[in-house]
């Protein structure tokens, strides 16, 4: 279970077990802050088979303590429901079988407040298991299901705003603060080529389809020094991009007409002019913000249009990694978006929009999966896949590393994706 | 407007508006009463496309008297909220676009107490119409409202059955009182051939579809004097009702292979036997009680295999006129089962389930729909259904009639449906 | 197996036996003359479920011969190809399996001339067990399968209309006479309510469905003398019936939506107006012809926006039984037009096109299927779909009788299907 | 261009000229020695979406050639008929609309006798043009021409044994020679590590997607030195391969259930053991073939059973680069089987099966599609696809390279797909 180790070594002072349960702690709590302001019906939707409710996640992220923690881990625990590892086991084969995933909207029992007081009865087993149990083994698997309830805190915010949009009437979530947008043309950032290493590199968490880190060999490239904004966008629609074959892959062009795709999703053409859908309601879209809720086809189409292409995960990984602009979250490891005018270098390159890229999800010579059930948790869905890098203002800000690899199928609009244009140097 | 008046010379005394509020107000009040126990989330979920939310139906229902009576009649009526008109439209082409039925699960605001305000509000105008209008003018269209509250009434009842089976934990609704089921072998009543009369014969409400009234000639025919039990029933599965062809329609056994039917709805074959969910739960199947579920084809499958057929809806409705059974129900207006042992005739033909017929569910001679948007209520229906007729546990005692013509397609199954055999004489 | 019987008495002279040849013989040979000017390629094709390639109704027709009157009849018959027991079976779920109607225009071996050997084999022994046997016994089985050949005559036309209408060349079958049209207007022909008899009297051959003859009683009522024409359609077009909803049955209304509807099947709107595709090749439409090709929701939608309706069944048979316009087809027993002017009654009601009605398609009062496979005739399919009577021009003109029943489901346009409106007296 | 270009600077001699048209002759002629034995029946049908009737392989073969060669480049060519420039396009949007895909199938009429009169026509029109042409500018296109023929010459035969699958009768194609099988067990070849090139080297033709030639990075692996046998697949089955989801992808397990998968397709379980459908008739599986019409899922299920992997296309081409099996078929560019036991290396790298590695069909570094429509040759399909290389028994023995990528989406199964495992050093 190589890939899940953080630093085996750490010593189990009470210092290190305040530090780990006040991080668990910490991201649990965030989970629950995102639901303040929903109703159990919010709660309880699900518009469509991808998404799921958002009562399922706060049941889900549970359950994960729960099955892989405090079930094999703590001496005569007691499951909250037995019931509960049916319903909420997402697609852990090995698990057993499951609630199916269509359906996961259908659960109006048990309530939101029971799956909150589910919550807090793991919660509590987990702060018992936390003070009396051998730290280094189990900190890898509390630092996934950490990650793992990261990335549900995005899928919350994703879910919920396509169920809002779902509804006619387009309820407001909350006020979300947004991301200044940017008003200079880009700029085209030159990066040698030659033979680099991408992967994480074995320092801090990282999921098992982040490595091994392995070498690649890199053509001489450039990237745009900012994302393709809503504005440029905008002139692709005009100039007919949604109308001209030649522009797209095959299976794009075909989603086009089979979806009648027009504009990204959560834009609508209004008498003034573009509107966009967004957590805090509609209002018209800004020029100067980044484009977002591309299908991976869309972006590929633009890109194209552009006379540019995407960046691969490995030209994007190895431009992050040898430019100034994003340590500045590593440090602090909080959301803020970056600066408009960076003094150098790559800008908007976390923290924005995700970005597509031209690599399919497959794994990294070496990879393996981990051994046992939370094994399921990557590998298995390497086909069908494209790769997005950078993570969007909706992802936890320490979620977010250079290494990352998020992954949609070429059709998914509904997560925050836009793009960022690479060429060849 | 003529199919819907009742009795247009009422004397508009205080006691008239009284009678009629209280009227509005016991049928209002029995909806609220259906919701009891049932939380937000359950109100919020549609578990298909034929089924609808609780809260969906709570809202619609006011809406019918917001758009049939408020907007039109009542002077400076205020619509509690604009958007209401098109969320809460079902398929009244004539009022304006509406919500697709499919989303209806979806629209997690207004939220449940919303919608209770909504009624209040609606029910607090209606008192003013009352109060202040010609009586005349509007109580046909009162009446009709008040019908087609009790048709969702019962409509709840299907739908949350459904939604509660498609939780795996098949929560309980609440403890009902179950109909006591009968262990005498059937006998079979004889009536005579010739000219007879069916439909409304236009003393009190009826829907436009029940008109005219007119003549039918039957052969001889006879009807059984009780319905079908679900021992019954399980002894045409035990002889492979489900795997002989010969005993079904081309498309009934096209429906079986697609849906891989093998038994009635919320069956299911556990270690002890046939076991059935409903809306106290899932407990043992009784053989004595009346088979429901089922769907026509399912019906006239099991009438064939029977060497029996189902009864027209002429046939059952001229039987019912003639038979002393039913009379009971239309003197004190109250639901109460039929006796087990009546002295004579038929039993059970109302107030159990309703009966599947051998009709299609098609206009009467001379049938015209009432203008105007309300006349969307029945006659564009008339196509691809079969006629249901009698009642069922479900339904409002004072809903049914002799002319009732309930109808849903051969295939729906999630109605309260069963059947009563008939042969020629 | 009365149903089938003519006249049991007959003597069976040897005139009798070459009388029943010659009829075998013709029918036999009408259908090969049918796929004169077909290629093999253009037997082999099926354009859509519903449809059958050519070269499967000419094995089909000689299957039914094979399997019904030769294997249990013919001492010593050896079968063409035991395969095609399989191959060749439509629906008759008590012969055994059968191959996918939707597969069957994969079955490329078969070739169309080893298929018109299969049938040269049947006629032989045709002919020997005509010779030789018991005709009394057999004459009823084979006049069913002359009928059920006919029938396939006018389903090889209908397919192959379908199949080159698919084709973007849209070649021509055949140069086809055309029926003259009107261009008087409709009179209404008025016939007494009371109680009448409709269905097959026992007089010669009809089919299960057609009997037994019963009581209807019927409400005074009027029929338009004439069908409705292509021009009256296009003003229905002009009038924007299809964007209408009110005009429409709802399953009606959502056909459209989903299929797109704006036009009759085969017509297309092209510069110099509405052009419609027919055997004989792409042409303009003539105003004075009969419309053609409607689903029975078109027929239905045209009849409510021309504040009329679709004749019942029953109407539509005592029409014709009582008006003097169809008894010359019965006399000479081949097809011609009706008179384009008749000195009274009402016109094309034969050999035009299928006139929907407004009945749903169900048995009628004692109706009891033959005993045995060839029982699944008729009755099997009587759910979902709505009758025609009357004949179109593809049809055998010895076919059509009054009391005949076509039906098919209320979508269906590839039948040769109009209308003709009634109204109440 | 640049990318079609053979030779630009071969002189135009007599000798040139002689030497395309019998290049061009050859190519032809083998496309119409594979419809021998063909009816035009079977010539007709299109089993499914994914196929085409095999008289649409050979109308669209011409097509090309008339519409990039004789339409730009003869003076005064008549096209044989112009509504085939919309009936034969097979997807080159450029070229205009065309005739849809699944409707291929129905086209009966132009006949197959026309179709061949239509490719005479070309080929005589090909033959001036090659006479009196530059021919410096036109080879390219008559090279692409040519290898895409072959590619149909392929597909032919994969549609027609689909086709002959789908009739009940499975009708023999002809007999076909079988590769020899292996019986002794795999050895593991090792290749080094290091930066390698890969990519299509400029030298002789290449479609544009095998090149540019560019530098990858390898890690040290090892590839088995033959294909996995229909033998050892059976034991995957029989050790529940398709029962256990651990084994696969999840798209894989999905795909699985969805189709029912127990085996390859073609593979039948009967009473003997295991047999498999094939162009010259059903037979039992030898055990010492290879593993056929695998899905990409089925082919990565059986390596992570059998503790190994698919190899990528960069391996896959190095190790063929490297080894010293493949060359003999460079030499004298025809057809003929690995040897059983070659002296050294590598076996089965070509003609036998298709091997499904574990690379998507992405653009190498720097590609760019060739200029205007025959630009839409390859790249469009660069998304939801994986690679296969080496070749079948169906593919021409000259049309395969080391570095030809061809390409499935990952469930067909389809084309004579097989598998070679590898794993790390």
């Amino acid at each position: 279970m190589a890939r899940l180790s953080t630093e085996s070594s750490m010593p189990h002072s009470a210092d290190a077990r305040r530090s780990t349960l006040e991080r668990y702690q910490s991201v649990r709590r965030a989970t629950l802050a995102l639901v303040e302001g929903l109703s159990a019906e919010d709660a309880q939707v699900q518009s469509m088979p991808d998404a799921s409710p958002t009562k399922w996640h706060l049941a889900h992220t549970a359950w994960f303590f729960e099955t892989f923690l405090l079930a094999p881990h703590l001496t005569g625990y007691r499951p909250f429901d037995p019931a509960f590892t049916y319903l909420f086991n997402s697609y852990y084969e090995a698990v057993g079988p499951r609630h199916a995933r269509p359906n996961r909207g259908l659960v109006t029992r048990p309530s939101l407040d029971q799956v909150i007081a589910y919550r807090a009865h793991v919660d509590e087993a987990m702060a018992a298991l936390l003070a009396g149990s051998d730290l280094a083994e189990l900190e890898p698997l509390i630092t996934l299901g950490l990650n793992h309830e990261q990335q549900h805190q995005e899928l919350i915010l994703m879910d919920i705003k396509h169920a809002f949009f779902c509804n006619p009437l387009e309820p407001t979530y909350r006020a979300c603060a947004r991301a200044p947008g940017v008003v200079t043309a880009p700029n085209w950032t030159a990066f040698d080529g030659g033979l680099h290493e991408i992967g994480h590199d074995g320092a801090g968490f990282a999921f098992d389809n982040e490595g091994p880190r392995h070498k690649v060999w890199l053509e001489p490239f450039a990237l745009a020094d900012r994302l393709v904004t809503a504005g440029e966008y905008a002139e692709f629609i005009v100039d007919r991009g949604y109308q001209r074959p030649e522009l797209w892959l095959s299976d794009g062009y075909a989603a086009v007409q089979n979806h009648s795709w027009d504009a990204p999703l959560y834009w609508r053409h209004e008498e003034g002019g573009w509107t966009v859908f967004t957590l805090s309601g509609r209002r018209p879209i800004d020029p100067t913000e980044p484009v977002c809720h591309l299908s991976f086809y869309e972006a590929d189409a633009y890109a194209r249009w552009a006379g540019a292409r995407l960046p691969t995960e490995a030209e994007w990984e190895h431009a992050a990694a040898t430019s100034g602009s994003v340590g500045a979250f590593v440090e602090d490891g909080r959301y803020h978006p970056a600066p408009a005018t960076p003094r150098s270098g790559l800008r908007q390159m976390r923290g924005d929009v995700w970005e597509w890229t031209a690599s399919a999800y497959l794994p990294y010579p070496g990879f393996r999966p981990v051994v046992g059930a939370v094994g399921e948790y990557n590998g298995k869905f390497m086909s069908g896949q494209m790769v997005l890098r950078g993570g969007a203002c909706v992802t936890p800000a320490d979620h977010v590393r250079i290494s990352y690899r998020n992954f949609f199928p070429p059709e998914a609009r509904w997560a925050f994706s836009g793009l960022r244009l690479a060429r060849d140097a």
